[in-house]
Parts: structure tokens; C-alpha cells; sequence
């Protein structure tokens, strides 16, 4: 069975795919085979079973090519991000709109009905109308994005969701929360501090904090959010019901706490390298994002959230030691 | 002062029309001094300082001559309505997303920040996940539509709110309730019923309705809409604060509600023109629709809802006498 990865050659599309070709999912019984990565540049899992398609992810050919008779699922990553996305409107519109769109369209005129896991966010929340959205935010709490970013993803979870309903595609939307620690360097989302804050001093860096320590973030681990988009992909599309989103499992940790735990793993020395310079643009679009979901449907459904921030540290880095 | 309408052929951007053309709405302290209606058929308003625009409004050149340097205002009003765009995705998509997105990029392009009036509609809402949302339902509840026509209101929605928090323009979203009664024939909205089983029966003809007595419809006169929509554009944007959307008011009145109010209104031998026949396809798309919003906000904002039923039959019957 062949399964289509748009952002196949990010961190967390990468690690999809190996989770993907390690058996993790199966899919009406059939473990996946095969995997198309369709990203701007080539995958960077080695496996024979992986095929790169490098080029425009809103490309319709691209995307059609990519499709195939076994194609059962395509997992739709690729994004241009948040900060990237409010500085290049147009580009953010095109990549996070219009190529979710020609995915979706795609897969609806191929003649079985595919599995569609489509990556949100918990940037298409902004504050509520008081500024004050009580939390954990209820799940009948809508979108407000202050981010077009997150306008980005809320159309998106829309569209997924009505071509779902239509029978085009059998849909599964996650709302990702923050996710740390990435490897690798700083990237363009407005969150990009909260791995560089944790990466860098333990890389014996210096690093930034462009907001303040008081700051609740929603976070999860690599490993979390890919064991819960493999989940997401597994379970039976009847099982979330008429509504296809879902908030993905997340822990609420201030920058303050997310700085003790990095005390209590490496030392006091380690988390003198973070030094705080006020962000303006970064603050308004991070502290626009709730602190805190409620988790009880994805909970009760199987999805599974790390158990505090210390342990978030301590799988980065046995991974930073094993990859 | 010009002002653009799309659907100023409609019954409802008719009575925009005319409304603007009568001095109800001063934009900046300027009376508007000429209106284009855009449509597929010309505006029915027989006023010199109307120009008719007939054609297809995803046509972006065909907005971009409609856009005059004293245009301060677009009125968005046109759409594929719901049972229409159920039946036909693609149109629905065009003329519901595809023009909206088209007409916002023609608003950016424009040199002044336009005031951007989107009708959008009850039907973003579903039921919730229990299939038993809470009413009246709070502002902060989220679209979950279970139709297309829901679905493409709900990403107007998002781009308004997103072109208005860029400076793209200064938008104003409406939810518009169901409105009735509508004069003329039946038209595809799942609600057209709402107007036929008063309208019919006033006609001495008979009418049918196709879900259940007692289920709540949230329901807004044609003047009170009209009012309402003049309020929205004129009033400051800043008043919205940072979210652009509101649900208008609207009374919330069961089938059984309406008929009772006919019977006082008309008599007994009116009431009985209404047989029911029940519809399923119709049923699906009005029961998703919630029977009662909290319209606290837009109350102290200044809209207004209608008295009761029997107000909204005894309007009806004086503008029918007087058109």
C-alpha cells in the first residue's frame, strides 16, 4: 500500500515516513509498502521504499503523478509557516490554501476514497473576543486566527472537513500543538524560540527568548505528535464522527518552567545561555495562541500527550544521540 | 459616494439598494450618491444613480471596472444558496469561495482601505459533536457546517476576518438568520420553506413544509435584516474589535410558532393550506442549523431583532401591499 507525504523532507514529515515504513500503521489490516515524498527538496529518510518527488506542492501534475492505483492515504505536512506566511501573504495563500486545495481535488478524483491527515494547528485559535478565552479552551471554541497562518489552516481544516462529508476523502484534521524540541536550526514559525531555548544551550549556544517567561505554551514532543498522527491515520474515519478536527494532545508549560526543567537536566550553566529580548511581531502571534486545550475526546480515543517537559528534553536527547 | 452590491438583483440587495439610495446610511459623514449592482440580472431598482453590472462575479476584470475611485464600500450578498450548492459542489466552490477570495483581492488592489460587507449565514453552524449543541449558542462557538454552502460561508468568514486584520480592507461579516417572509416564488435555499408556508397560504395557495413542527428556526424580517446590514456597514469598524464577525439577531420560533401566528394573522382556512410532507435531504441541512444564537454583543452594539412572529407576518403583508 502507497502512502502521499507532502513536506516529506521536514523533520516531522521525515519522521513520519519512517514510522510509516516501520510498520506503525496499518491500514485495513495491509501495512504501507511505499511512500511518495512530495516537498521542495528530497527526502532525507535512505529507503528503497521511498520516492522523492521534489517541486511545487501546488502543482496539480506534480500531485497527480505522485498519485497511484495502490495510494490509499496521502499526509498533507508541507506548510509555508507562520511568520513566513504573515511576511509573504500571497505565498502563504498559495502553499497553505490553494495546494491544500489541489491535494483535496486530487484525491477526489481518484476513484477509491483516500485517506486524507491533514496537519492544523493551534495557530487558528487567537484570543477570544475579551482577549481572555478562558482555558483549556472548550472544543466548540472556533477559530479566531491572529495569524494568517492560522486563517491558512482554519480554511483548510474547513475544506477537509467538507470533503469528508461529501465522501471525497475520508479526512482527519490534527491541530498540532507547538512542537519541541526540533533538531536542526531555527526556521521562519514564530515559535521557532521554543526549540532554540532548549536546542542551543545544550549545543553550547546561546539562545533567545523573544517573549515573556510567564507565557503558558501548548507543547508536545516530536515523538508525541508523530505517534498521534500515525494514530490519527489508523483509526477508523467513523470514529471521529461528523466533525474530522481534532486538538492533538499538548502540555501547558511556561517558558519560566520550560527553563527549570532545562536546570534540571543539564545543569544551571546550560540555562544561563538563554538570555530574554522582547519580540514584538513574535509576541503577538505566539501569545495570541492558547496556552492550554481541552484533550478529553483525543484522550479518549487513543491519542496520548508527553508526560511533563523534563521528558520532552530527555527524548530529544537520546534522539540527538541515536540520529 | 459609490457602493458596489453583488446580488443587487436579489430581494435582499434590492432592499440594500434602495435603502442606500434613501440616505439610511452616511459612510464617514457622505450620503451615498451612486450605487452598481452586480449580478447575473439587472438591479430591479428603477433609480438613475444605479448602474447594473449583469455577469458572473467570479469574473475578476468584471469587478475591477465596477470599482470606481469614490468607492468606499463593497456589499458581498451574491451566492449559490445552500440546497444549490449541495447539489452543485463546483459551483458552489466558484461562486461562493472562488468570487469572494476574487473580490477581496480587487478591494487590496484598491488604493483606498474599502468598508467589506460579507453576508454570510446561520448554516456555518452544525450540530455539535453530542449532536446536541447548547442554545442559545455563544459567540465563541465555532462553525461546524454540515453543508457546503456552510462550509464556503465559513471560509469567507476566515478571509474577511484575515484581509481585516491585514489592512486589506475593513471588513464586516454578518451571520444573516433565515429570513422570511421572502416575496416571490420558492428559490433552492434549504430554507426557502420558511417563506413559502406564510407566503403560499396568503396567496390562497397551498404550501408544503418538509421538516418536523417542532423544530426552532432562528428567523429575521427582510427589514430587520436590511436594517441591520446598513448598521454593519456603517457603524466603525474598530466597534468589532478584532473579530469581524457577528451573528445578527434573529427570534427563535418553532414551525408549530409560525403557523399558530398565521392562524392569528389570517385565519384558520389560511393555516390550512400548510400540509407537511417531510423532506430528508431538506431536514439534513435546516436541523443542523441552530435554533437560537446569544446576541448579547450585537444587541449592545446597536442591531436589532424583530419584535415577535406575528410582527414579521403583519410587515410582510404591508410591503406586499405597497411593492
Amino acid at each position: 500500500m502507497h502512502v502521499v507525504v507532502t513536506g516529506g523532507a521536514g523533520f516531522l514529515g521525515a519522521r513520519l515516513i519512517h514510522a510509516l515504513l516501520a510498520g506503525e500503521a496499518t491500514l485495513d489490516g495491509e501495512a504501507v509498502t511505499r511512500v511518495t515524498s512530495i516537498d521542495l527538496a528530497p527526502c532525507p529518510v535512505e529507503d528503497a521504499r521511498v520516492e522523492s518527488v521534489a517541486g511545487d506542492i501546488a502543482d496539480p501534475a506534480l500531485i497527480r503523478r505522485a498519485l497511484g492505483e495502490d495510494t490509499v492515504a496521502v499526509c498533507h505536512l508541507a506548510a509555508v509557516v507562520s511568520a513566513q506566511a504573515e511576511a509573504d501573504f500571497d505565498l502563504g495563500m498559495r502553499v497553505n490554501l490553494d495546494a491544500t486545495r489541489g491535494l483535496l481535488e486530487a484525491c477526489r478524483a481518484h476513484p477509491k476514497r483516500l485517506r486524507f491527515l491533514f496537519a492544523s494547528s493551534l495557530a487558528v485559535f487567537g484570543p477570544g473576543l475579551s482577549q481572555e478565552l478562558s482555558q483549556p479552551v472548550a472544543e466548540a471554541v472556533g477559530p479566531r486566527p491572529r495569524s494568517s497562518y492560522g486563517a491558512q489552516k482554519a480554511i483548510g481544516e474547513l475544506l477537509v472537513n467538507d470533503y469528508s462529508r461529501r465522501g471525497f476523502v475520508d479526512g482527519r484534521v490534527c491541530r498540532l500543538p507547538t512542537i519541541v524540541v526540533r533538531p536542526g536550526k531555527p526556521n521562519q514559525a514564530a515559535s521557532s524560540f521554543a526549540s532554540s531555548i532548549i536546542r542551543e544551550p545544550l549545543a553550547g549556544l546561546d539562545a533567545v527568548c523573544p517573549v515573556d517567561a510567564q507565557l503558558p505554551l501548548w507543547l508536545s514532543s516530536p515523538r508525541a505528535v508523530v505517534a498521534n498522527l500515525i494514530h490519527a491515520l489508523t483509526l477508523p474515519g467513523e470514529s471521529l464522527g461528523d466533525w474530522r478536527t481534532l486538538n492533538l494532545p499538548g502540555i501547558t508549560v511556561t517558558v519560566a518552567e520550560m527553563l527549570e526543567a532545562l536546570e534540571r537536566q543539564a545543569g544551571s550553566e546550560v540555562r544561563s545561555r538563554v538570555r530574554f529580548e522582547p519580540d514584538a511581531a513574535i509576541d503577538a502571534i505566539v501569545a495570541s495562541w492558547p496556552g492550554g486545550l481541552d484533550i478529553s475526546r483525543p484522550l479518549a480515543l487513543g491519542f496520548r500527550a508527553d508526560a511533563d517537559f523534563d521528558a520532552i528534553i530527555r527524548a530529544y536527547r537520546e534522539d540527538a544521540l541515536t540520529s
